[in-house]
């Protein structure tokens, strides 16, 4: 059984502001949520199916409310709403950053689905950490973290000034973005020390973060489409990169 | 104005059964419309803000019915629609097909964004023809529409029994399959007369088809995500094999 209050407080998740207030988020779908509880996330509390409960052995130490699919679909931002919804606390962000290896900045990237598909990508190959300027979609968006197939657990988002980010830190590593203009990503020689900057999806990177990239990157174009996908640049810049 | 017939017309082919009967579907957005007008697609009607018309110059053999946002709200598919919506037949499918070059495969590939993002990928790396087995998601699908960006014009998109189709061809080129545990795409030798198939988002390649492909790829993994999106996988395969 689920109450008024708590159907309340799950919808109220799927908005920003009483995320930051509540200091929670939702994970939905078996998937999602076994990769949450086998992570150093804390959960407030499991929603699910009686099925779902007989079929994971969940620890002792978890509170989980029996529901029904009828209650689920209530408090669900999915269409169909799966087995189990977690509702998760919001961890601390990281205070301090190791910038060796490949890192991602995320300059106002808007699309869930992009931000979810990156942070699945970066868990393929390995990279830890992605700045996002303030103006990225929120982390913990239902749509995110629906779309990182259980990644969020494994990949830190850090919300920052990343102009001021890239300055601080331009010394010790190359700064790449991904550009209309570039050099061919697959005639270069990649620094192994990276910030691989991808830009806004209409706009890509802006102005005064171009004027501080040391090297502006393409994906050879053979066809006629104006331009790639955000999550699809990504995807081959980071094989090439990783690799 | 726009009639009610006309707003439960461009309704109905939000569904594949409509679709099919009337053999129109719809294209929503500023780019996907030009991109259509700049095509050999034949449009039944154009429904367009005063705003739209004016700024583009649209030839007078099309039909354009002016509009408010309120109705173009009413007959979108969009949670916000955007200036203009065009009703667009159908165009025959291709029935001569040239196996040459790089061509993909799509063995039920269910989602809309997917596919859609797949086309785009295509368009980019100037791959013509994406063979679809008749479970994956209808191209006409306005989600799959809108998420092409216009590359919708310039790829093929042809539904077929995938398993006689691979048979039939499979002596003049080289047949990939994007598997979990194949050779590493960065250290094969690729065929420039390829067809490479991707399978379904949760199962991968049907084993029917996987008993008849020649080569089996992955690409190489560094962390620990289970799986890449299909769409993600396509475009760091297709970097790798069309340049």
């Amino acid at each position: 059984m689920i109450s008024k209050n708590q159907i309340k407080f799950v919808k109220s998740l799927q908005k920003k502001k009483f995320r930051l207030e509540s200091k929670c988020f939702v994970v939905e779908s078996s998937k999602n949520v076994n990769e949450i509880l086998n992570s150093n996330y804390k959960i407030q509390q499991i929603y699910a199916t009686k099925n779902w409960i007989e079929k994971y052995k969940i620890r002792d130490d978890i509170s989980i409310n029996q529901v029904n699919k009828n209650e689920l679909q209530r408090i669900s931002s999915l269409k169909t709403a799966s087995d189990v919804l977690a509702v998760v606390h919001i961890p601390l962000e990281k205070s301090d950053f190791d910038f060796s290896g490949i890192n991602i900045v995320l300059d106002d990237v808007k699309d869930p689905g992009n931000l979810g598909t990156i942070i699945r990508i970066c868990d393929w190959f390995g990279v830890k950490n992605i700045y996002c300027s303030e103006e990225t979609v929120d982390v913990y968006n239902p749509k995110v973290v629906q779309s990182t197939m259980g990644s969020i657990t494994r990949v830190d988002v850090i919300y920052t000034n990343i102009r001021r980010m890239i300055q601080e830190v331009a010394i010790n590593v190359e700064v790449y973005g991904a550009v209309m203009d570039g050099d061919d990503i697959n005639q270069i020689k990649v620094n192994k020390n990276s910030l691989i900057v991808f830009g806004n999806e209409s706009n890509g990177i802006s102005k005064e973060i171009k004027d501080i990239i040391s090297e502006r990157i393409t994906i050879n174009k053979i066809g006629e489409a104006e331009s790639l996908n955000v999550a699809s640049s990504a995807a081959i810049i980071l094989n090439k990169f990783c690799n």
